[in-house]
């Protein structure tokens, strides 16, 4: 992180300016009083900007909020954990635009201005009953974020939220940028966030707030691995209110770059979150491939290595089998020569020009142990690099999605 | 199978006519007494054919047996287990031809007409002293098939083997076609087997005998898929001696098509077997899509299927999830509409133009609960279809995988 930025404690989607949020509990979940509904309100409108999964099938509450973003704006988001509201058919698209139009009514906007986002089960109706129910319910505030955080949970064990300060410089304001995120399984490029909602107070162009988000998620979102599946839910949103009175951020002017970093900061921040409460994961597994002929080499030979089941499953046994990591490497696709390669774990050489090196077992055990295991593959063909995480692959991990039931 | 095709009962590689083998315990695998290096010898030289690993990087037996089958010709193979003999670097190619020409030493051939197959531990040494001593002391049989198939064996739990006659018609000869395959884990097209040897009595012009084997390969081992890795040393060769006395089968001649279809019958029932034995698994999935735009399409749509961590983790715990099927046909890029698509377990509709149908969810768990589970999706576009294999993800795969040690 660069001097100008200051991570805020318990920061989270309402520490900008101007930001509320809310949630309740209307019984998606079946576990007790667990939130389960919950809103975030911006006073003014925002520049807004998402991005959303690839999959082809996509929920009903994606195909609405990738429609309410045409114009670039937005000033609420109203969401559910529980049920995805996915494979629903038209009844699904109609409870979509029913939640958005409650909000909007509740909130005093026009519908087009609210986006609508859900997790949980496929292929089930959304009880709109309790929906409509927690909606006339919720209660805004600016501390609330820490309650948004919780709602949006599914698997998830800990929430996951964030904020940032960025100093401008002399002359110019100082901005915040939040966000809470969740996911734990289902998880992989692109997307791999299931539901990430991002504030700043800072007043940007959209044309670069797309720009500027869709960097942030590719070197963060779209770097994280747990299984290989992708939901029909993910989405990645942010909201930017203005309120901080900054000189518009837009591209080619001075600042560009600090909020493009600090915002790939706030993404990455996340993503790894997401990552390290991967369902049943003991360890977060940071995968650097660089010396590569380009980045999108480098990314798909780490991306590949961070999802290998096979290194996975080395890892949560601690067990230095760098074989797996260069068949990995080896099958992702990339150019990559045997005879050049190098690894490392941290900063111990397993490989060197494709050959084993002799290493201490015991010491490179003891690195695989640690919660953060960092595996570094070394291709010397050019100077691409790029990093992916991921996580071990456990028996709970099995347990978890064996027993989660429709 | 067709009413021209007889499954030989405990046929294996020296089934058809004039094909020995022999195994040998060298001590390349911890297990005592564990049969580890295996021969395969013809009485007459071959035609042969080998579709390999299209992993980067390629074991040293793979890139030898490459280049001894350029003249479409061999008499024998050697191989071992316990020891991948793959990222061993000039060391490694050295010990391959060593074994290439010692076998060919032994039986009076030139090193050329062997090829030479590797499994095991990757980046390791063979032990050279030890082969040696095993290459010299194994005998060949004709009723030794069984013990080849016992030999190349690492973490499966039994042999792989089998046979079939095709009787050509009147006027021709019957022949044979026999194999042995191994593989349980680091299995995924292309390709999936880790080891295949096919052995066929028959007279096959060569430009044909490869033809029908890609085809055969594409159909099976290419359609099986463990847990998304490839190994570097995955090879299927097929030999064939001509010893049946038919009227040389090639492409166009009246026998082309039988002889196509009893060798792709041949793999399809070596590929199931790898896939029933497969790490940890308790369950085959048999994966059809069909109405699919393309048969390329079609292969991919049933292979991420198949493929599915959170599918095969469903099937494990029987969960009649079927969100996760449509999940995972949707991100595997294919084309397909939600709302055209239909999902099948067996016999029974989960889902109906995208849309949940009611079902008796105690019969389908109790279908999910057999040990051949089959899911069928209709994409309703076309009428092109494809069949892939998959297993169950169950928390015994990922502790034999965190256990196995380098």
């Amino acid at each position: 992180m660069t001097v100008n930025q200051k991570t805020i404690a318990q920061g989270t989607a309402t520490s900008p300016k101007g930001f509320l949020a809310g949630a309740a509990c209307v019984g998606l979940k079946t576990a007790e009083g667990a939130l389960d509904l919950g809103m975030l309100y911006s006073e003014v409108p925002c520049m807004a900007a998402g991005m959303f999964t690839l999959n082809r099938v996509k929920a009903a509450p994606v195909i609405l909020s990738r429609r309410h973003l045409e114009g670039s704006r937005a000033q609420a988001i109203v969401v559910n954990s529980g049920c995805a509201n996915a494979c629903t058919g038209e009844q699904g698209m109609a409870d979509a635009e029913e939640m958005a139009a409650l909000t909007a009514k509740k909130l005093g906007l026009a519908s087009i201005d609210v986006l609508v986002a859900s997790t949980g089960i496929i292929g089930v109706a959304l009880p709109m009953d309790v929906v409509r129910r927690g909606i006339e319910n919720v209660s805004l505030s600016g501390d609330d974020g820490h309650k948004l955080a919780r709602a949006i949970m599914t698997t998830d064990t800990v929430p996951k939220e964030t904020a940032l300060r960025l100093i401008l410089g002399p002359g110019d304001s100082e901005i915040m940028i939040g966000g809470v995120a969740k996911g734990a399984g289902m998880i992989h490029p692109d997307l791999a966030t299931q539901l990430c909602f991002l504030t700043t107070d800072a007043a940007v162009e959209p044309g670069f707030l797309r720009e500027a988000l869709k960097e942030a998620v590719d070197a963060s979102f779209n770097m994280i691995t747990v299984d290989g599946d992708t939901s029909p839910n993910d989405s990645v949103i942010i909201l930017a209110n203005g309120l901080a009175g900054n000189k518009t951020i837009a591209h080619g002017e001075p600042h560009a770059d600090a909020f493009r970093e600090a915002l790939a900061g706030a993404c990455t921040f996340l993503a790894k979150s997401l990552v390290r409460d991967a369902e049943g994961a003991t360890r977060l597994i940071e995968v650097v491939v660089d010396g590569a002929l380009t980045v999108a080499q480098a990314r798909m030979g780490a991306r590949t290595v961070a999802g290998s089941p096979l290194v996975k499953a080395a890892v949560n046994g601690s067990d230095p089998n760098w074989g797996r990591i260069i068949a990995a490497l080896g099958r992702s696709g990339i150019e990559m020569v045997e005879s050049k390669t190098d690894l490392y774990v941290r900063d111990i050489c397993l490989v060197k020009a494709g050959i084993a090196e002799p290493f201490d077992e015991k010491h490179v055990k003891s690195l695989l142990d640690e919660p953060e295991v960092s595996i570094r593959a070394c291709l010397n063909l050019g100077s691409a690099s790029a990093t992916a995480w991921g996580c071990d692959l456990t028996e709970d991990y099995v347990r978890i999605n064996s027993e989660y039931t429709t």
